[in-house]
């Protein structure tokens, strides 16, 4: 059973700016489910079908009819459990780890967003960077696209100048390699075990201002007809030369 | 100005079936209009807003108002433009052509379907062949996705074993490289340079039936902890490294 007031509370955290006034967004779906009470997050409720209730016995859960489930899900098939849970710690704070890095500037489209954090997720990067003009991480599309991966890596927002001097004077031997059109062949790179790699927009690439920090841009060569790869998939690229050894 | 009639037949064209009968189907959008009138694609009809029209003179249009567009449209935001297209050959012949050749098993999300097309023209693959249990080349989201690349790519539907055979008898020397999750480390594998790369389906990997075919499993080793990587992304790794020289 679900109040109207739930209803709506869950309803309005689709939006970008209740999830930040309440530090909470929305997960869907036994397999994500299954992932988020295997991490560290905090739930604040789950509710569910009562099929999903009875099959996790040792969760609590509040129970909900199929009706109710599609009156608060995003999916277009809702997927017999959804969660609200809090907002992961979200400040980069003053001491950098160092290793693998990846620095997102604009990407926009949620699918793509998530599918590099699940990326990241498998070659080991320890943390994504991104500009404000990245989608936000707790979109309900990046979380779904991710597939768990969203609460192993942690997703910081920054502001670049301040970030990049940082992160340069803490790391002044690493790399910081971008990619472009115009760069270095990619295989003909020497890509260092630590580093960053900073990846643009589909339709612009790397804005100027983040372009003045790239150490060297590399480029993945274009052997047919296609004006771009997906963003994606050039960051798993880079990313599986970077760790191909 | 546009029937009522018209606007059936373009909404039925969302249908495989109502495809395969008229062989025709629906191209979206500014930037794929463009693609589409530099390939030898032909067209039926183009339906486009009086802006459009102005702005291309010399292309003929049946001109409708955005009411209409939105109508016929299968995109969110209707994009000024919607042609009716004629399908392409789709029978692979007897007398396939050597070089990088893709084989897709049961990709069901149109999205890395249309993405792995853009990628075969990025990597110069010379076709696509898929089992019926992939999505059809001629839904819309493939087409958008494809960004294009599906005029240049030609993807053929055949049955596995008729195809493997004829592949085999051709190509005796070439290799057919799966991608797996027990393989051999993708790095320390020798891609020759002609050959056909087997990709499953991201839960269920290779089927049985066409995993019989495969002459060596590569894998792309896992440095984190995310259960798999999205199908489109292995498949732009492979052929990266295929290619990487």
């Amino acid at each position: 059973m679900i109040t109207k007031n739930q209803i709506k509370y869950i309803k309005d955290l689709s939006q970008k700016s209740f999830r930040t006034q309440e530090k909470k967004f929305v997960v869907e779906g036994e397999k994500l489910l299954i992932e988020l009470l295997q991490s560290e997050v905090t739930i604040d409720t789950i509710y569910a079908l009562p099929t999903w209730a009875d099959a996790n016995p040792n969760v609590a859960v509040t129970i909900i009819s199929e009706k109710e489930l599609s009156r608060i899900s995003q999916l277009k098939s809702p997927n017999k459990v959804l969660a609200v849970v809090y907002t992961f710690e979200d400040e980069i704070g003053d001491d950098l780890s160092n290793g693998l890095t990846l620095f997102l500037d604009r990407i926009n489209d949620p699918g793509n967003f998530g599918t590099i954090i699940r990326m990241a997720d498998w070659f080991g990067v320890n943390k994504i960077v991104c500009t404000s003009k990245s989608v936000d991480v707790y979109n309900s599309k990046v979380i779904q696209s991710s597939m768990g991966s969203v609460y192993r890596i942690p997703v910081f927002y920054v502001e670049p100048d301040t970030f990049f001097s940082q992160y340069k004077s803490q790391f002044p031997e690493n790399a910081i390699i971008g990619a472009a059109m115009d760069g270095e062949t990619l295989a003909e790179v020497n890509l260092p075990e630590n580093g960053l790699l900073v990846m643009g927009s589909e339709s612009h690439g790397i804005s100027e201002e983040i372009e003045s920090h790239v150490t060297k841009s590399v480029t993945i060569p274009n052997l047919g007809q296609a004006e771009s790869l997906n963003v994606a998939v050039a960051t798993g690229i880079i990313l599986w030369e970077w760790r191909r050894g």
